[in-house]
């Protein structure tokens, strides 16, 4: 394939832009990519591996003549970079992100953006618990959703091309609106990790349950929420900061239905209980039957998996 | 090796009692083993693909001249098997479970169990989000920890040859008190599941979000979600109903930590989110460092676990 873009800025370098790096290398994507990141020891541990072409020391160097920036810092960050490096845009470059709330990443965005620079906010839909410029590796995106979050007035062409790179790197691309954006990350992802994080504070807490017993017993359950619980707490933090609306009012309804199945156990209303477990039951295999999981039966079976 | 039993009698025919079944065979720790399921569809599945040595159709039948019967029901359903069997268990066998609650298990079948009958109550913490008599493998206790909660009194050499049977089948096993047992259980195992149950709940009520697009975006913390909620309902109606006290007990403590992460959100305390989370981390490497999962990044991941 030939290249999409000449020459790739990733303002970042942890697991999502390692992850681009990667993939974008493994189709031709790209002219040129070049790097950097905050932190002096990011920069030298991607320089030390080659993660990308060339790491410079600061955003606005990044940005100087890349017809793509790309984003790939904690979403609370977005802002303040974008100032950074509003200056050092080129004319007619695509400026993007890959954060993982929309709408807070537009408003913060969008006023520093430069007449004749096309600013399309994105957001792949790709992770693991793993974080830093080691993590990344070029199969991230492949047959996962990267969304793209267009702000009204934005060029077409740009867009286009945009996708074409997502979909170069793997991925399958749609559009959305960034208040629906936020609020389906809100339940497919946002309330979800909160509660997991949640959950390993409890049993971290639990003082008549030592945390050897934990860990020790950790099989069927616990073990999926403490590996959700091992992301990245600076992204996690800024996540729900900046999609406090969306996750708040998921959250209520979630403890609304947590106290209904709390009460049904207290009274002993088993039927209850057993319409409740057995509705869920068709939602997974919908998640299967659209190809986003497997059937294995991994779960609980580390050792399986990896035989 | 000779085999532990002469004959083993598995009453229940589900994942747990099918995967001891294969297991037992891998290692020849059964000279003959008995099952049998109240549905006939279940003896006529099981006999059709051999699970066993011989089906029968009734427990009072798979107990006679057993020298092991294994309770393998939901333990709702523990207490009436085993009024059913009683007068039919042979003098000096050993009789034991594999529920997931212990207390209630042993208050439901002890006062059953005959003079001259071992009654050892245990719980291998090992299983799949799969049911039925096609779900069982035989590796799937290698490398589990499989719990024996005995009662005052038991002999100690009928204790000694169940745990040598349990080795056999690949588990690490350990003895427990039955109440610190339920407290364990409904840390590391019960809500986890009552907490995923409810938010793949939330997501299937929720009118903005489509369930066409919780599945489709189901990437990053919501699919194990739906691995967990996808397990069997009469087990898991069960064990919230028989281990009502620490569930109840535990989702209190999670509910008041759920409250004071949501308020950190609504207040923007992002120190308090970034130090829990933070925190959380730790016990996700002690469970790797104790071999009971990987640091594969498979989550979210299925493609990649697949290749």
């Amino acid at each position: 394939m030939s290249p999409i873009y000449d020459r790739v800025a990733l303002i970042g370098l942890g697991l999502i832009a390692g992850s681009m790096a990667l993939a974008m290398r493994r189709a031709g994507l790209a002219g040129e990519i070049v790097g950097t990141a905050r932190s002096a020891e990011t920069r030298a541990v991607a320089a030390e591996i080659g993660l990308v072409d060339r790491v410079v020391e600061t955003a606005a160097e990044a940005a100087e003549g890349a017809d793509l920036v790309v984003l790939a810092v904690p979403v609370g960050a977005m802002g303040a970079v974008a100032a950074e490096i509003a200056p050092h845009l080129a004319p007619g470059a695509t400026l993007t992100d890959v954060g993982s709330v929309k709408r807070s990443v537009i408003e913060a965005v969008a006023p520093h953006v430069p007449e004749g620079v096309h600013f399309i906010p994105a957001h792949p839909l790709a992770g693991t618990e793993h974080s830093g410029p080691r993590s990344g590796f070029a199969e991230l995106f492949d047959n996962r959703w990267s969304l793209i979050v267009p702000v009204p007035g934005t060029d077409p062409a740009a867009t286009e091309r945009l996708k074409r790179l997502w979909e170069g790197m793997g991925a399958n691309v749609e559009e959305m609106d960034p208040d629906h954006h936020d609020l389906v990350l809100a339940v497919t992802s946002h309330v979800p990790h909160l509660i997991a994080y949640t959950m390993v504070g409890v049993a971290d807490d639990l003082r008549r349950v030592t945390d050897s017993e934990v860990i020790k017993y950790s099989a069927a359950g616990f073990r999926d929420f403490t590996r959700i619980a091992a992301s990245d707490p600076t992204m996690w933090r800024d996540v729900f900061l900046t999609n406090k609306e969306a996750t708040l009012e998921i959250l209520g309804r979630f403890t609304e239905e947590l106290f209904a199945l709390q009460r049904a156990i207290r009274t002993g209303q088993g039927d209850e209980l057993f319409d409740y477990f057995t509705r869920t039951r068709a939602i997974r295999r919908g998640i299967i039957e659209a190809g986003q999981d497997t059937d294995a039966p991994d779960f609980g079976r580390g050792t399986k998996a990896r035989s």
